[in-house]
């Protein structure tokens, strides 16, 4: 009893102390055996430059994270404010994805790419960690696709969206 | 030498990728055979709040990032606009650190702990797992300091830091 306790008190400081942690806003999208899946994530994180490497985490149990949590190769999409409507699509589980309206397309390799103002990363999945129920992912960046257009930079806290400018800028 | 020069460029396309995705801030110390140690990281990511996990990399190759990568618990303290300061000291691999000057403490178990106005998360590491001359880390959140008072999110973004307020949200 007093062990569940403080189990529940740990989460909850551990939600409010990320609630709190600002984070950029990515999806994640791959190519499965039911066709296309995505999900909007925010641990995604460079590793290293030379080799171009990156890591993210999945809560691999069910639905797109768990055919994601599959797939040999990813496209992560890095979102800027013009993408924000695309955010909250693939962050609720029961939005329609990969409609007729969405404007994505497949590269060359099979892997769904979106229609966005950020870059995209075409990644090789080289590891898969077990945490807790969690997945943490280390890959690969093969190929870039450069934004043509590059939005303003967005980011998550305290389940809102920002935009960074000079209006957020401290002074160095 | 056409190998060369395709991985110099996905190398300066990813830098300027990540650059351009903003992140929160922390600093993540432990103690070291030669003393405390810490560095500023923009990768810490939560896994999974039950249990309490979270993951970020270093580039473990020498100094304070090396003397990390080898400890069995570590200290991440999530910064906030008010530890701007010890954000850019523990970014800067010459400034002096854990000085007479610099508000620290010693956890009971040990590790150091920096005065800051976040939360601070004592970890025990669970894996490490190599990506390049990197290493992708993560570990499960044992004890929250919460703090007294919260300052105000940070971010950085494109080599510099961040405000976010109701100047910065979108309308939803």
């Amino acid at each position: 009893m007093t062990v569940q306790l403080q189990e529940s008190r740990l989460a909850r400081d551990f939600k409010a102390a990320f609630g709190a942690h600002p984070a950029g806003v990515s999806i994640i999208t791959a190519d499965s055996a039911t066709g296309p899946v995505g999900i909007t994530a925010s641990s995604v994180a460079s590793v290293s430059a030379e080799p171009a490497l990156l890591a993210f985490s999945l809560a691999a149990g069910t639905g797109s994270a768990a055919a994601l949590a599959k797939a040999d190769s990813v496209v992560v999409h890095l979102l800027r404010v013009e993408d924000l409507e695309l955010a909250k699509s693939f962050a609720n589980s029961s939005s329609e994805r990969f409609t007729g309206s969405m404007a994505w397309t497949r590269l060359d390799t099979g892997e769904p790419l979106l229609a966005h103002t950020g870059h995209a990363l075409r990644c090789k999945v080289l590891s898969r960690t077990p945490a807790g129920s969690s997945l943490l992912l280390a890959a690969e960046v093969l190929e870039i696709i450069v934004a043509e257009t590059c939005g303003e930079p967005m980011v998550y806290h305290s389940r809102a969206f920002h935009r960074l400018g000079g209006h957020s800028i401290l002074p160095s």
